[in-house]
């Protein structure tokens, strides 16, 4: 395989990765309305490291823990600000902001 | 669903996604050895915009382009750090460094 096939298979990569980016932005969303609705608390700090856990005990390599730990970081830190602008949506006519300063864990 | 049905959902979506960063991270690493091996120009900006652009076009939502763009920009850093540090393996005798601070791109 030469640079441009493995380009080609990174891109297919990325598309799967945006598809999963998406489904787990929907149940963070939903995880959202729930936690809205039943008045359960939304800053759950033990949360964040769970899922870092997780992803790390599933790993196989070559990425290791410190590499792992460094993109989930940001991607909590998206996910986070989504719930927080989605559950705060009812009562802003607002869109969305594109701060990443909400304090909602998923 | 409840809380915890939808944690488990994130949990299975997060064990998938460690298995493609890793398919990732290995196909950066091929191309890193193809670019040292054929002499070719290791820096090619226009490369990481490319990718952050497919996974947008692929994107269904409900992550935004700015979202998507913010996950791939700390996503790209790891892997160019993955592959500088991979190229640079076989004339150092010390481990991979842990610093984002390579220039290469993937």
């Amino acid at each position: 395989m030469d640079i441009s096939d493995w380009r080609r298979k990174i891109d297919d990569v990325d598309r799967r990765m945006a598809a999963l980016l998406n489904e787990r932005a929907s149940a963070v969303i939903e995880i959202g309305r729930l936690k809205r609705n039943s008045c359960m608390p939304i800053y759950e700090p033990d949360r964040e490291k769970d899922v870092i856990a997780n992803v790390q005990r599933n790993s196989a390599g070559p990425l290791r823990d410190l590499d792992l730990a460094k993109i989930y970081e940001r991607l909590l830190d998206v996910m986070r600000s989504i719930q927080g602008h989605e559950m705060g949506a009812d009562s802003a006519s607002s869109g969305r902001e594109t701060e990443l300063d909400s304090r909602m864990e998923d």
